[in-house]
């Protein structure tokens, strides 16, 4: 792969989907991957990789068991691995997800959600 | 450590010195880290990791052996293993790191730049 800038609002124009999330580089072990999401995700949890949500445009809450995070621009959060979660949106989100190649978005869950090839953008 | 949400900009407020990577999380084997840089870093190469920047803030031009990358506030790169680079940045810039914990920030080489152990915050 050639060694290049990637430009965050360049490659949110590429795609549509919600809740399907697209890769956009690879890191060691690890995928960069970009998701918009609205609306309710469902509640899960990933056994073996912790995950980490950044939010490039919008506002995207995370429901834990015994609270919520309410993340805006700017922000991030890490969700260890074996924790429970529900990302929500109110109006659409555009979010870097960052997490080992091996996860699949819905965690322990499988669902009509679940999406278990991603492709490249 | 509890899950919490860590915002880039008050992180950023909390240390000015440059080229010295503070440490704001762990994502599986990687530390996230942030880092301020101002001026020429050091050319040098990682042997076992690949290194990503994303700009929170201002410009950090990324000087590879056959050509430039100018990265603006939501762009990023990723540096593979073994491939020179040099950061600069004529003005200060805010930068998130993304790397495995054993990567030293001068890779190959030690100098007065190199920091062996970095604090979080």
């Amino acid at each position: 792969m050639p060694i290049e800038k990637i430009n965050c609002a360049e490659k949110f124009a590429l795609f549509q989907e919600y809740w399907t999330p697209k890769i956009v580089g690879e890191l060691n072990d690890a995928h960069i991957k970009f998701a918009k999401m609205k609306g309710e995700f469902t509640w899960h949890h990933h056994d073996n990789e912790d995950e980490l949500f950044f939010v490039i445009k919008g506002t995207l809450t995370i429901k834990l068991r015994d609270k919520d995070l309410s993340l805006g621009e700017g922000d991030f959060c890490i969700i260890p691995k074996g924790v429970e979660h529900l990302p929500v949106a109110d109006e659409e989100v555009h979010v870097m997800l960052i997490e080992p190649k091996s996860t699949r978005n819905t965690g322990n869950v499988a669902n009509e959600k679940t999406v278990e090839k991603l492709d490249w953008i």
